[in-house]
């Protein structure tokens, strides 16, 4: 039985870590804090989870969560980094949703957070939490950091034409739709029903702070340093990530519609939650909705020499907590697929 | 006073036309058309007109469409092509909003909508109704062939880098979301609310029948053959498409965020229905949600040498029925703007 | 031309006020306060109103407000109260769309708003702006309270059976559905697209601040004091309120379904903005989007002697703004429903 | 290892019962009918179901039903009662989510359907698949009608009151709030999300076809014959029903909220799949989505001496397939609640 702990567990990546966790036999949710909601019981705040669990919230800096196997960070970035050192130190260890660990380069992270990171020191320890590229690295690890919701599935549509070198890694395009959900629990104007529903819109069109994990995790798989144009956009609708990527040809004319198939499926053949869909099917986020697979497409386009690969996933799930979950059960040796078999609510 | 008439008048392209034109005191509904609907009042079919037009639904085929100054067409493709050559004897003005005269080379309309034109005689008598290209010949016009939903938002975006010569024409990506009005009225599995609400999903991924009027109009603002990857987008929302387009600069590190802004304003200046935005803000479906504006914002990303612009309006207005009055204002010599100043309903 | 003020214009309907009379040439929007945006351009804040407005939001103490001819208060209960008497001083006309001047039972008001009133002398003076009840008062009031969103729709509803003596007036039901713009523009938990969307459920179930004012009407059209179940409900939508309606006939077996049609029939037939059904249609919240029209349906269940009026409005426009605008047009000898005509949006 | 047949598994209450039964590891998906898509594999047809399943879909007069321990009918109605007789005569187990053995009186089943029923001697056999009143009878049956998705919410929502006696039943109001997929899967105008989203509207006002099935069940707790007006509405979004009940007490006064409270929670406090929420908390329709629970609550208005209760389940899970497996659980001696404890969707 793992014991385990949720630090900040009243967002969107909190609560749907309750709901996947909760269902399971084989670990036990031991402390789930909130500085705002000590002492509330967990299923008064989440009535999904009411007559599932007598959890109430604790303090955060209760001893409890040494007592834990295993940690989970739901918390907004900057937060986290204060709290992990004395868990790694009591032998616990750390799963961190949040984006504290997530870039390498410190002097970068501090740019585009605008902040002093709590413990240089740790980030060359922690491992970055996509089991696609780094599963033996996780099976070790103490601490993880989780992708964040648009990198996941962005790497995971760029990964097999950047590792076969077939395109112009410098003008990779990333044009990515994501539901309100993304932007988190928090009570601000612009995620109003009245204001987000019924429309589409870009945003963070100049930068988003997801650029530079993408490219961190792009150069690596290319070789060489990429060039990402990347842009965000909110749909009108709660769950859901669907990058459509676009990628010109390396030399014009040589590659074939079946020959992107082959590498695609041969890349993720033996992965449990990436799906490379036949040729002529391709993904709608309601179809991973709930689940944690990414469903991926592959498409050439010959009259403009252009790569298309459509990536959808659930960002709650595949995105942030039925990844960090994943990455939990690689750790303690667990079926890799323990607890993630939920199939998608459709409709 | 106009007297109009309004030829397949069941859709929401109908619909939009009889909104848009019942409120206005200069132009008189002679004639609104439905072979399924004959005898039927149209506001009882349109809960909306209620009290607002006295009309019943006539057979197509009536007389009475000859008596009309000008005749809308809001059928599907390929059917306007056999009912307009009559009415241009007559001496009545035609605005076609279906794809039959879009396209000016026949064989590749021929392809496309696989279909034998009837008339194609006709073709190179039609106007292409996109007033910010084409407002000289729309004065004069016989027969306007109003752009399609997507064509309008992609051309508008793409025209002052174009027609400014400053991006790589071959390279060009489109990606456009759209609300599913786009798909029509017709009862079909992939349009039921609990088929297209809460998820993205991208369609005609391959090939989309809007393309090839999309690089006409592009290839003939840029002078050359332009290569363009169009891959259009079903939205969770009922009106408007956002049109996200990429284009890579010519001369890397000669073009500047001042420069772009100004060549857009100069392009628009004059137009009453674009809008470009400052920089710093972008568009977003809801701002034009009933309204003939389309809105469009310029972005240069430096560090990939890439133009990003956005293009947002509502399809059933600047993307069909409020383009087409638009025509017709500018056909008969009335202000252009007339009954379509309506300001974009929000929330 | 009417020169208008409109205090505390950055909510919902402040924002369908601006929009309704922005259009209209026969008035000047002189004067938009908001604290908090002092200095803004109304456009900026609200982009569906780029290139129609060049005002900036000023000082809700500004002396200008003095030389408005007449001044909407769009502001959260008791703030309006301490700004009107200095105005009505001046000789402008006020119309409070807030709750203020609602209840003429100053205690009873005192008791749901918990506070004090800050003018209860002004009460009696204050015209309570429902047309189809008070158009005569109206013409003459200086200062007119703008019905709730519900209590608009309820009350026109029942009126007809209350006035004709038909039910039993003890045993009301109101079962109403409104759309989250109702709530407002503030940013609130309960209102984000995440926590609203895709869900129904009741609330304030046991008590609703509408409840006095809508039997403080009830009763007057009843002569009696009625009893009333109230019953709100959140519908994911952004704009509509439904209410469904039920009441026992008083003497079972004497009513028939022909009788009410022509009793509802008769009492709205001159009024501009209240549209009674014919048998066998039903009002649907999207029929009225965008529009100042109030569609009612009365049905007679005879097995169970029950009375079923079905009314629907835009909370927004009929609910709120429109109808504050219907009163100023009474008010100032204007058509009454000049800037009014609006067709809904339909879909 | 119980085999399992569907027949006509390709709509919303189809696709359902396969995610629910496709996660389980006690029961075998054996045979899944549809006519139209004879050869088609399920996975291709349900994407959700990609990797889950490798059934194909087969004719309905396949030998292999025979075979099966238990068949479920998710067929319109009038459709099972001609292939469930030879599947009786062979022992196989049947539970219908169809209507066609819900209502015991033949006659009344064959006016409100406008059929003739193929097997009314059948019909006493049936049994009335709702457990928390047929427990004990469901046990042994070997044909179940499983019960419609409003007469569950009304029903579990009324029968406290009915049974206890505390209401007058001739009076009683079920205001009904439903999800768009209760309409199935057809392709329909009505249920476009062009139509059917961001409105409100009731349907069936004069008569819905649930209103027999509600009295039989009804009327059994009462003990006598009940008086009700059932309004169903179609509310925008997915899955989910909230109905929102009137009674008026019997004895004015002499009722309490405490009292009311307790006669809920004694009701089902067994009951695993019902849930009575504490006074002050209501529930939501999206507390459910996806699970197989009823919430519960009841408030007591004494103004007008009226008992509100509210009931929210999910109208595909507790409203016909989640039910549907709770009934094959009590049927077959397993844990009534194996496969159903799926936690719901939030957001």
């Amino acid at each position: 039985m793992i014991n385990i702990g949720i630090v900040g567990a009243t967002g969107y990546t909190g609560i749907e870590l309750l709901r996947l966790l909760a269902q399971r036999k084989d670990v036990r949710l031991s402390v789930v804090t909130s500085r705002e909601l000590v002492g509330t019981s967990v299923a008064a705040y989440f009535p999904n989870l009411r007559g599932r669990t007598d959890l109430e919230f604790s303090l955060p800096e209760n001893n409890q969560l040494k007592q834990c196997d295993v940690v989970f960070f739901a918390t907004p970035h900057a937060v986290a980094m204060y709290s992990i050192p004395p868990l790694l130190d009591a032998g616990v260890k750390v799963i961190d949703l949040s984006a504290d660990f997530r870039i390498q380069d410190v002097t970068l992270w501090e740019q585009w957070y605008n902040t002093k990171h709590a413990c240089p020191e740790l980030i060359p320890h922690a491992v970055y939490g996509l089991p696609e590229v780094n599963r033996e690295q996780i099976k070790t690890a103490e601490l993880i950091a989780v992708p964040g919701c648009y990198p996941t599935a962005i790497q995971l549509g760029f990964l097999p034409l950047l590792e076969s070198d077939l395109v112009d890694s410098r003008r990779l395009i990333a044009d990515a739709k994501s539901g309100v959900s993304g932007a988190g629990r928090k009570a601000a104007e612009d995620y109003l029903l009245c204001e987000a529903t019924e429309s589409m819109k870009a945003y963070s069109v100049t930068a988003h702070r997801h650029q530079p994990e993408i490219c961190q995790g792009l150069d690596r798989a290319a070789g060489t340093q990429i060039g990402l144009t990347f842009i965000p956009h909110l749909a009108p609708m709660v769950r859901g990530i669907l990058a459509t990527l676009y990628a010109p040809v390396k030399n014009e004319g040589n590659v074939t519609q079946e020959q992107l198939q082959s590498i695609f499926e041969d890349r993720y053949s033996n992965e449990p939650f990436v799906e490379v869909l036949p040729v002529g099917e391709f993904p709608a986020t309601r179809n991973v909705k709930g689940s944690n697979r990414c469903e991926i497409s592959v498409t050439y386009r010959d009259e403009t020499d252009t790569v298309v690969v459509l990536s959808a996933e659930d960002n709650l799930v595949k995105g942030a907590s039925g990844q960090a979950i994943q990455n939990m059960n690689v750790m303690f040796g667990l079926e890799e697929t323990a607890g993630l078999e939920g199939i998608a609510l459709l409709p």
